[in-house]
């Protein structure tokens, strides 16, 4: 199963490419460390993420990031990682949660973030 | 250019592929509609996205949606919509901004939210 919902690709002075995300449904994820400015604990932090996304069959397409700087009233700057993951449904990401190496992820580095924000969002 | 970070391909019992997001650079955006339950406002709402983020060459991959209805304590279900486009960089991302039809966007449907959060992210 492919995205549903996107920008179709049109006529492009840019010559870029426009598809939909992979999958329905989008899981978003921002992390505030305890300590932002602790590059070991940031690097350990991101070898989790990327360690764990990469061994779970259902995730369809991901992004790790950081903040990246824009300064517009509306936008929060604050957050220390942002994960997105799309799966194909509600009941990939369901299986996605109590997979044993999203656990591991879990279990490996809560002891770093002092909050997480949740967003999941589904196609309509 | 292509996303550079996301999930590897791996042996998958479940058949799926997966893959980066599009991009680098991945602009989050949440609207909470003043009427979320008055459908014609929506109807007007998701074809003004619709209309908007087809007609931008610089997205390189978009997602719609709405919340999907998850219920964990670090989920925030509270919001109408959200929308997600991806593009190579940040300038890309900035000449969005400033683009014609993300400002009729804008002008057309801003009279229909009552908030807006943005959550900017660069891979790492």
């Amino acid at each position: 199963m492919t995205g549903i919902l996107g920008a179709s690709a049109s006529s492009s002075s840019a010559g870029s490419s426009s598809a939909p995300v992979h999958g329905k449904f989008v899981h978003v994820v921002f992390f505030w460390l305890k300590n932002p400015d602790d590059q070991a604990e940031r690097k350990q932090f991101e070898n989790n993420l990327n360690n764990f996304i990469s061994g779970i069959d259902y995730i369809r397409s991901s992004h790790v990031g950081t903040a990246a700087g824009t300064n517009r009233t509306v936008v929060d700057n604050s957050y220390t990682y942002c994960l997105i993951v799309s799966f194909d449904n509600k009941d990939d990401h369901d299986a996605y949660q109590e997979h044993a190496l999203h656990q591991k992820f879990v279990t490996d580095s809560e002891a770093l973030w002092e909050r997480v924000q949740v967003y999941d969002s589904i196609v309509v």
